[in-house]
């Protein structure tokens, strides 16, 4: 294992935090790691039919882009990641989902990151309202997911909780481990 | 877009960053933001035979907790992904690959890291030397690829290069995009 000594710097925002500590390596070595402290994080495959899901348009600062993701987004204090993954949809498309599937949680960037990301499939889908995350979201699209499998083939979509919560999906209906009244 | 007004304050490394960002929304609005500035990465998975990997076991300091991946690491400057990919295998494993093919490039952490990871399948491995990398890798394991499957589906592999790594082989392979020579 690795030990903490010190943190040496904090930067802060948006609620999460990055950390600069001295770490002790299992060699005895000493080193300096950065950390992110983030909260968990819910993603969701939201399915307006057994074939087609809501995909999001959003610019991402971090590489300069817009990019075709699901929707997700970090927990509140207290919040359950099923709670998030309702929330986030909601925020961002404007639908509601009577049924929610978890099929995965993993750790998006495990060498600085803490962040855990469950990522849901839902279905019975409503639309209550506009999307109202008007900062982030540019647009919704309804995609094929036969074609969402072509863009990560020709690696149009490059967004790591898209791919795996659409390679989740697919394997998991295979396997039947998809419950049978969730396209009811 | 979001455009840069400045940056507020940066850590560094193990050769990377995390810088905080005065930042102005697409709506106008006026916030901070936390970026990692990455190099890029390289993750392998390199097959023993058609249906077995090898894999590492390795502390991960930012989430406290040892993990089971594919071997993977950060590109040194001026390295070309390719490059990076046979020389991360043979420090981390002692094994070199007669053969490389790559299998997806994608953004790990799109909401705050510009890390970018190429993931390759390795085959033609040649034992060369004993593993070198002792401050992080602390076992190598050879894995049958139907099990990897079943410890993703249990949630006991929860790393995410790892999961995209063997979902992307499974449908190329079944896509025919796979070299016909790969495990010749």
């Amino acid at each position: 294992m690795e030990r903490k000594l010190r943190t040496l710097a904090t930067l802060s925002a948006n609620h999460f935090s990055a950390q600069l500590d001295a770490v002790v390596l299992r060699t005895g070595r000493h080193t300096e790691r950065i950390r992110i402290e983030h909260p968990q994080a819910a993603a969701v495959l939201p399915f307006v039919d057994p074939n087609h899901i809501l995909m999001v348009r959003q610019w991402r600062y971090a590489i300069a882009r817009e990019t075709l993701e699901i929707p997700a987004g970090k927990a509140d204090p207290g919040e359950s990641l099923e709670t998030c993954a309702v929330r986030e949809l909601h925020e961002e498309t404007g639908y509601e989902a009577a049924r929610l599937c978890s099929l995965f949680r993993y750790y998006p960037a495990i060498g600085y990151s803490n962040e855990l990301i469950e990522i849901f499939a839902a279905s019975g889908l409503l639309r209550r309202h506009q999307a109202q995350d008007e900062d982030e979201i540019s647009r919704i699209e309804v995609i094929c997911l036969d074609d969402v499998q072509d863009l990560i083939h020709r690696g149009v979509i490059q967004d790591g909780k898209t791919v795996i919560g659409v390679s989740l999906f697919d394997s998991k209906r295979k396997r039947g481990e998809i419950p049978t009244d969730f396209f009811a």
